[in-house]
């Protein structure tokens, strides 16, 4: 599992993760439809929860925090698709410190509850408005009666990490001696360094199972998850992507990696996390940055030379691990620090060889095309080629004009292509200008159905109404692939632009007939 | 600078921030502008790179890597402009370990070099093809060569984390006997563990003044400073935004928070990091995550009922810190898990006073939005609340007709508003059907010429060319400012609904005469 000498030797010191020393059995608690969805904007209906929950499951996840059963009737209805699925890991409902809540989430069919009382002065006086007796005594009342319903019961100290830690201790001590199956050390406000953390975590520890619950907000989520193992904690809370409250909770993805690499530990199945993350990144709706670790498009992303150089020559010279490992591949880009064997590599992928002069020349094209910010697509790389091998090639595929219009009406677009000398002529209405026109061109190059169009994306807009959009399409035919990104103030010619391009591109090696008019 | 007891006892128990110990001045080095800029995709120009240079040097970054000099001559023009500022910050050049890279960074002006040479056997024998006793005799020479030139020289061990720790020692002590002022230990490819990182820095600060360099491939980025800093190191390698190669360099907005309210050692200014992250992001086009610790749009935001009221009740009780620490505001959303007291507070931020009973159906209304995955705009708020409230409110700005045509010809719109009563009809040209329809939009309400657009922003678009927009507008009047949002399938459409709007909403509570004609 591990190939850094020395890293066996036990996180921090304590020997967890070695072979002798602390157990290595280490579990995950997902509160992405829980904590998660209380980031901003999110909302997941009841069919997301159900299958983000059976996706979760299916990576083997072992605990499920799937919502809070006293925010409504359309939660509880979440919370009970969920806990129908009957999947294998623990589904658990969020639960304030209040019988009613417990009540709810029962109803709701739920294996256990994370009941969360307040922990700091701050929260136990400021916030509920009660004494620090009151609230051991009425937590330990509501452990044994969720314990006497059968329930796995979690009691989770809010603000834990600025709480009086004599009083924490004496809180949980409480709960455990009423049958709580475990306690959880949360870094609610994601205030808590590692130090903190250990000393906190260390004396719950000593007094039953214990688990983690830590916010980003520092960046430190993940060093004091690190920090709470290596004190004796043993179940971590998380979201998948990090999603959450403010600066988010910590990203199980990133735990279960930082573990499994470094420590041989494993928890989650990590060949399903790629696939995870996409999933809840659409359906929350939070974007994930391009370097975000594990997940992010670029985490397996090699432009510049050395690195892409390095790469070819071993694929472990820029990689701690393989992407293979969490369900993702490799990629080779192409911009300003372009070199010599990332080009190479690239041009054979399209079935091109070129000489050693070509290849210093096309090289210095990219570079240059990269120094002016630019993303170098296959296409961009293909026309350079063309050029510094003077090869004439005739377009096949050319667009001609392009009318579209929109507003109050229908959204109607016209195009004008010429195919192989042929002049075609299509009209199509669609959901807005530009899906109308991308419906026209598709029906204007409807010979060559068996073209597909992969993907299709727009950066966010923020520069204002006159900003330049860039529009990056991927299309395939048969085996081959081609991305082409077209950049126009007019997001409708971009689209077009780019996907006439693609075509003329993946039709480019094909013998005539295959476009030709029947 | 801290509140959380215990904190203060020093970083992993080793002392560091506690008043005796180990030194409490920590520097920070920006690679954002070499290692931040191999990131895939990003290319910045030479006045960008200048700009970004002054903004981190007003930021007291202490030394700023401008680039690598051996890239090529439009990477040694920035890297010439960089120098040129005359900044208090040391700037210094990547040089790989051969004297033309040192002689290049020279001919920019710069102070020192950042000299990275092989360290891992992998790095050594497979990447650069020497021995282990060459290397060492190479790097001495070169190490003598940029100091008798008058650099600053920090020697990196590249790989350093995969290295023989036993031959990173012996590397390290030949460079700083031979005059190197500090040595870096370089977890090139974010594979180490902070048990290794703590193993190997451990090691280098006994030798000499060292530095630490990390990568957030396994999430641990953050880790593995602050375990560098357990361990002796003194100065940190970073990137703002945590850009860079693969999953990014470690963020220093977020090594200098934690090390800030954590352990309360200064380091940056961090009420300038807000500002920063924004110019890089826009500068390199590598977004941001909502939940960016520190500078994401959500890290101070509270939508959560328990969260905003206990926010209300004091501002602390969900943040470890103030969001004006890091230049920035705190921000109550409304959606899904809304409560009264959020409600409340945004309806009194505009004007609105309601009792408890339409406040309870007000919120029941915020709820339901949010549960439809929906952003609740400061105008849904408004809405619903007349609707609560049975006032009748009678439009001013309304949208009668608009129309857009672009493709091959100039992209022109035009619209119909009515505005009081009276029709008013305008047409524009502009770089887009959006921006053609924008203008003809101004043009019809130019007697409210005190209206600013203060923000227009578009989601990412990744569903498709026929996915739905949205389309998000902040418009401001004097001191009042409205937020509204408009989904459509339709770009141009939503642009305009979103902007008329929020025009007459801002409106709506002025006397007659300001938008009457003249």
């Amino acid at each position: 599992m591990t190939d850094g000498s020395g890293d066996r030797a036990g996180l921090f010191g304590t020997g967890l993760g070695s072979s002798s020393g602390r157990p290595e059995d280490v579990q995950l608690l997902d509160t992405t439809l829980r904590d998660g969805e209380q980031a901003p904007g999110v909302s997941l209906t009841p069919e997301e929860k159900a299958r983000i929950a059976r996706a979760l499951d299916d990576a083997r996840i072992d605990v499920i925090e799937a919502g809070s059963a006293v925010t409504g009737p359309g939660e509880r209805e979440t919370i009970s698709r969920v806990t129908d699925l009957d999947v294998d890991a623990t589904v658990t409902s969020f639960a304030r410190g209040v019988q009613n809540d417990i009540d709810l989430a029962m109803d709701c069919g739920v294996d256990g509850v994370n009941l969360v009382v307040p922990a700091s002065d701050q929260h136990i006086e400021d916030k509920v408005g009660t004494t620090h007796a009151e609230n051991v005594d009425r937590t330990v009342e509501l452990v044994e009666y969720a314990k006497d319903h059968g329930l796995w019961v979690e009691v989770i100290g809010e603000d834990g990490s600025r709480a009086d830690l004599d009083y924490l201790e004496e809180l949980m001590r409480a709960v455990l001696e009423a049958g709580a199956d475990r306690v959880c050390y949360a870094d609610t406000v994601g205030h808590a360094t590692p130090d903190r953390t250990i000393e906190a975590v260390s004396r719950l520890a000593e007094l039953g199972p214990t688990s983690t619950h830590t916010h980003d907000d520092l960046g430190l989520a993940v060093t004091n998850v690190m920090a709470s193992l290596a004190a004796g904690a043993d179940l971590v809370h998380g979201t998948i992507n990090g999603i959450g409250e403010r600066a988010g909770n910590v990203a199980l993805e990133e735990v279960a990696i930082a573990l499994d690499h470094g420590y041989g530990i494993e928890t989650m199945d990590l060949t399903k996390v790629y696939d995870l993350a996409q999933l809840i990144a659409s359906k929350t709706g939070i974007p994930l940055a391009p370097n975000k670790a594990v997940v992010g498009e670029n985490a397996f992303t090699h432009e510049s030379g050395i690195h892409t150089d390095g790469t070819l020559k071993d694929e472990s010279m820029y990689e701690p691990y393989p992407p293979e490992k969490v369900g993702r591949e490799r990629r080779l880009a192409l911009g300003k620090h372009a070199g010599r064997a990332g080009v190479e590599a690239t041009l054979n992928e399209h079935g091109i060889d070129v000489d050693e002069e070509d290849l210093r020349a096309i090289v210095a094209r990219v570079k240059e095309i990269g120094e002016r910010g630019k993303r170098v697509t296959d296409a961009d790389l293909l026309t350079i080629t063309e050029d510094v091998q003077d090869r004439e090639r005739e377009r096949r595929v050319e667009l001609l004009d392009l009318t579209a219009v929109s507003g109050s009406s229908v959204p109607t677009a016209s195009i004008r292509l010429e195919v192989d000398g042929e002049v075609r002529e299509e009209a199509a209405t669609g959901t807005g200008p530009v899906d109308a026109a991308m419906k026209a061109a598709e029906a204007a190059l409807s010979h060559t159905a068996d073209a597909q169009l992969e993907s299709y994306h727009v950066d966010a807009i923020t520069g204002g109404h006159d900003a330049v959009v860039t529009v990056e399409v991927e299309m395939s035919r048969g085996d081959d692939h081609v991305t082409v990104s077209a950049s126009e103030a007019d997001i409708t010619r971009a689209s077009i632009e780019a996907m006439v391009d693609a075509m003329d591109r993946l039709v480019a090696n094909e013998d005539d007939t295959v476009i030709a008019d029947d």
